[in-house]
């Protein structure tokens, strides 16, 4: 299913809230573990590696696209590349995930964080994304994307993947000043690095802030929505940016108010109550279960005839799952999931 | 503050939202390792010694109360208790919390667990009830607690903590026949485990679905509510019901179809907006952010005060964390929480 004309692909359209032939379907982590050609890439290379060595990157964004049949590529990278130019000591340590080794804890070490010019130190980023582009030919979009400031600046106070985020609750109680001039730098930093990716050919852009859900809505509101809404207004007007995160189904109203042409949501809501208290003025993404891709083709088939009904045919709703694709997924169900939804919205 | 008439603590009165003097206040883990006293026995003794010695049980029970002035007593115990005889392996390993060392994971699994009496195989837990009531002498009520059937089959089937529940997930999709037949057998076990406690003395139960976050709306429905509902079915009438769970802010509606007199909500979303949901013919009770403990006691009352608020002063509210008492939190700032909740409700 591809379209020709630039602005006019049902991606994009849905969007922009305008009728589309069908429902345009990605996932997140679309170019993963899940997929026997990037573990073999994995195999013999570094994740960094990867990430920098931009025909790599590129590669492993345009093979999902063509095997998967989806309509929108979204760039290899990773959200805490950002993160490294600050001389925090960013690790990718084998099989624990992502390690800070010099976290961030008080107002003195956001002071002590360097300052960087986003278009020079992350260059690798942007030749990827060119690369992606000429070789999509435009047969879909490329989506580029950032982490929000919040999930960032979390990533940093602990140091890694947390399950309280003590150390970060900590900060912002005790050290609110401290904790907006980070979250300001941030924000500055994930704007200006977004609309590199944007001036290197990137057709629309999703800000994750996938660890959100731990906050409170008062302290979402207090310390988080300024920065993400001072992120996205700094965005090159006219490319829609996809607002994703989970577990904040209990305080939608505040994302959206946070900005966002598309909200992204998890599965642990029905789609048209999320779209019901978003309001129907903003497009939609989501909702499917990972977990569900371990189901069988049939059982797959009927939930994405669930969310699909939900979605009731309005449109500017973008079919996804709720978070990214998990490693022990059969890339058939994936598939089977694409085919689906292309197949059910287009009756 | 206490109250000497055996049925009209605070506690009880707003589980049944009848008016009460001042907001009732208990904290989910109130005993737990944040207590110097409890570390202290810890240290000399394994946690499945301590929930078998009914003596150090009650013990343990009580002395939250007299420390930090709470409504409730909660029973020192633990969900994985009625784990045990199933013939799993159930082991708690030092540091990485539970470990159940032959996990379910088909149906042939299912049907080789061993059925049992929990009224004879789990007597050390009402042994403490009878302990604790002895020495609470009625001074406040005492709550008995299990594992929602889900969480306890997510526990049965992962091994142990998650994060995906992937095996949980392929169970109910690839084998549902077996997946609800285990789930009728853990409801059956909890509700006569929970009648037990009733009877031996326990005022109040509450029901620990603490994992049913991970799941759709639509697999709650199907996979979990109708035992949810069995269990709190089968439970002496008249005794009233805490259903608790977390991260399920997006379909609050289903928690409170499957039961309950009082809903228990996590801190991911407003308490108005939560109740609004849930209807107000229900009690609710929550939702401080455990993380917000770690502030300063200033900051605490702060935010009490705006959960105060947003209950309304309605009746049927019960004061507590949207989970447990984190072990970093300072006592004093516990106890600074549960007078500003006495003193700012009382007003």
């Amino acid at each position: 299913m591809t379209n020709t004309k630039s602005n006019n692909h049902p991606f994009l359209a849905a969007c922009r809230r305008e009728k589309t032939p069908y429902t345009p379907v990605w996932l997140m982590r679309q170019a993963g573990r899940y997929m026997k050609e990037y573990r073999e890439l994995r195999a013999r290379h570094g994740f960094l590696e990867l990430c920098k060595n931009s025909d790599l990157a590129a590669e492993i964004t345009v093979t999902p696209v063509e095997r998967l049949g989806v309509d929108a590529a979204i760039l290899f990278a990773d959200i805490l590349l950002l993160l490294e130019p600050l001389g925090v000591g960013l690790e990718y340590a084998k099989g624990d995930g992502p390690v800070i080794h010099q976290p961030v804890r008080s107002g003195k070490d956001v002071d002590g964080l360097k300052d960087f010019d986003p278009e020079k130190e992350l260059s690798f980023v942007y030749d990827a994304v060119k690369k992606t582009c000429q070789a999509l030919k435009n047969k879909v979009p490329l989506i580029g994307f950032a982490g929000a400031p919040f999930t960032l600046a979390s990533y940093l106070i602990e140091g890694g993947g947390s399950r309280h985020y003590i150390h970060t609750k900590k900060l912002y109680y005790a050290a609110p000043q401290a904790w907006h001039r980070l979250m300001e730098l941030l924000a500055a930093l994930t704007a200006k690095y977004l609309n590199c990716q944007i001036a290197a050919g990137a057709q629309a852009v999703q800000i994750f802030d996938s660890w959100a859900g731990c906050l409170t809505p008062v302290d979402y509101e207090q310390f988080v929505l300024p920065h993400t809404r001072a992120t996205i207004a700094g965005l090159t007007p006219g490319v829609p940016v996809i607002h994703f995160s989970t577990g904040t189904g209990g305080f939608l109203k505040l994302l959206r108010a946070a900005g966002g042409d598309v909200i992204g949501v998890d599965w642990r809501v029905h789609l048209d109550e999320a779209w019901e208290r978003l309001g129907h003025d903003v497009a939609i993404q989501g909702n499917l279960d990972p977990g569900a891709l371990l189901a069988s083709p049939r059982d797959i088939r009927r939930r994405v005839e669930e969310i699909l009904r939900r979605a009731g045919g309005r449109p500017g709703h973008i079919f996804n799952l709720g978070h990214g694709v998990l490693p022990e997924t059969p890339v058939e169900n994936v598939i089977a999931m694409v085919e689906a939804v292309h197949e059910l919205s287009a009756r």
